[in-house]
């Protein structure tokens, strides 16, 4: 029986060591003029959409408990990428989702390296152990490093980004099908960047029992949403179905998705433009001195800067431009990401990032990186 | 190495145990005439306040992630509430920082019962131990027999409402204080019903480094928007806010969270109404025969029903009205559960009730319970 209060430093030590080491996930929040650090759509959706997701919001009743089940937008995502909607289920962003499959299945957990942080993240804050594997030279998955990985530690899941984010690349077929085929663990194949690359594993989602797809509606130009998708078999879907929290999608999501998903053609039209953008900006970096481009089937650009990157980063930030830094000992070392923005924030980026790096003296010279781009 | 591919069954075996063994919540989805099951406020918002909520969604940037602090909400619910906004944390509902609560200190998990069903569920989905400690027969904390159990398991966290629900009535001051003193354990508070009972454990935050308090906007008129509030010393939500997902409060939530509180002085007149409604409610049902209602401090009401309460159930979900039917073996044997609703709402369950009451022959008799109401 205590006889005083508890104090501070025993409660915070009762909170479980994985989540005592872990640091709060960091997101740069610096006001900027031009963002290209998130994978953000830079297009502000058109007036009549806008004047819809009014409307449809004024006459929400927020004063009752959203869908549960948010069947209707559930049908309208279903019928926007041709998926079985009884076969789905949506979350507060692919991050719930995430957090869902490894609290269904435990860990240990295994992702390639460098790919999507919160796999790492969300997997270290639920206690499991996470184990990567790097990726080849090129990037691309070293399957039977990640098998053998996988049989020795247990893996109970795997989380393949394709594309892959922060490289930009898709993983080739063979690599994916060897893993898909020569493992036990759940397969979840992050397809966040799907709409810029057209390519899917959707249609072999009822070969592979252990395979999981995720979208999002955060890259189509509804990141404000929260609004996460996942497939699977049925089977599993019952299973993380009763992970989820019964209210997941709020009653004003719901609504503006399905308005938004009305004008899917749109959407498509930013997504085509941001397409032709990419290409523009991609062949800029490969003319400009001392940049490396990455290939890229996503909204964004992996690049090798020569000069010190993160001199070139905080150089450009400086001037009002936030891209994300990646410069860090390790296979991106030297490296920045930058998301496709408007055409007009394209055109700025690649201005001030030329400015940068033919008058900062405070670069220096490295060799290229070891890659056979 | 396998040689073909897993079977659906294997992967549903990979799946954590506690999580198979799980049902799915269910919600009852049945539309219905008059909807009283679900605790939600059952006024609409006024024109204005609608209108400016339409204006703020259009206005919305959903191409762009939301702010992942909330800070404006947060600043905004700080101000109505009186709370200190550096000790705050927001989640997707409440139901997400009960899972966050228990994610970062794991179980045991203790929690009175009969109380919020979702402490049991979301610990068992997060394959923790729960323990359950009856209520007194008044509906009271066993703080005694709550504190041992604490002590036996070595409990992790301890779920109190306070109002509670189901049953409706605030624990008395004393048994919540003795629980807070005399354990090791994080003492959760759920003050969802707060504003229907006026009274708070928020004084004594800075008292007991083991308290965390839980408040919710779904409560207040808007459940549709998914916003659930935690308070606690500034360390412990430094560690809550480690397993939050960055991005947990979407931006049409969080714009029409701001709204809704500029209109403050409207929510609280439809929480006056409520109140006095319930009053007219309770005082009705203590004058029906064959209808026990226990008090309450929330924006329900409990009542043990001296027929076949199933029956009486289902004879009002006939006639469009649904409840909560509470009627399983246990201490809540015979009993419903009523949200208030609109003054023609509640005029029209207690007519039903009434009219089932007499009318129905299917009812048998019973000796009342054993509660010294």
């Amino acid at each position: 029986m205590m006889t005083k209060s508890i104090q501070t430093k025993d409660i915070i030590n009762l909170v479980l060591p994985a989540v005592r080491g872990l640091a709060a996930y960091h997101i740069d929040e610096t006001p900027v003029r031009v963002k290209l650090d998130a994978m953000e759509n830079p297009f502000f959706l058109p007036d009549n959409i806008r004047k819809e997701i009014g409307k449809s919001s004024q006459q929400a009743l927020i004063n009752r408990y959203p869908d549960p089940s948010a069947t209707k937008l559930k049908q309208a995502i279903a019928r926007y990428w041709k998926m079985d909607r009884s076969r789905m289920l949506l979350g507060n962003g692919s991050d719930e989702l995430i957090q869902a499959v490894i609290l269904a299945f435990g860990g240990p957990v295994l992702a390639p390296s460098p790919s999507f942080a919160m796999y790492e993240i969300t997997a270290t804050a639920l206690s499991q152990k996470v184990v990567t594997v790097p990726l080849t030279d090129e990037f691309d998955l070293d399957a039977s490093a990640v098998i053998k990985a996988a049989e020795r530690i247990k893996a109970k899941v795997i989380f393949l980004a394709c594309p892959n984010n922060p490289t930009g690349n898709r993983f080739s077929d063979t690599a994916m099908r060897m893993v898909l085929e020569k493992t036990n663990a759940v397969v979840v194949i992050d397809e966040a960047y799907f709409s810029f690359s057209g390519r899917t594993f959707l249609p072999f989602l009822k070969k592979h029992n252990n395979m999981i797809i995720l979208r999002t509606l955060s890259k189509i130009g509804l990141a404000g949403l929260r609004v996460g998708v996942l497939t699977a078999s049925k089977e599993l879907i019952g299973e993380l179905n009763k992970i989820r929290l019964p209210y997941n999608i709020n009653t004003l999501s719901q609504a503006a998705g399905l308005v938004a998903l009305k004008h899917a053609s749109t959407l498509n039209k930013q997504i085509s433009l941001l397409i032709s953008e990419r290409r523009k900006l991609y062949n800029a970096l490969l003319r400009t001195p001392g940049v490396t481009p990455f290939p890229t089937e996503t909204n964004f650009i992996l690049m090798w800067i020569e000069k010190d990157a993160t001199k070139v980063f905080q150089a450009l930030r400086k001037r009002g431009i936030l891209v994300k830094n990646l410069d860090r000992p390790g296979p991106l070392k030297g490296c920045l990401r930058v998301t496709i923005g408007t055409p007009a924030e394209n055109m700025e980026f690649l201005k001030e990032l030329k400015s940068i790096l033919t008058t900062d003296q405070n670069g220096f010279h490295k060799a290229m990186p070891r890659r056979s781009y």
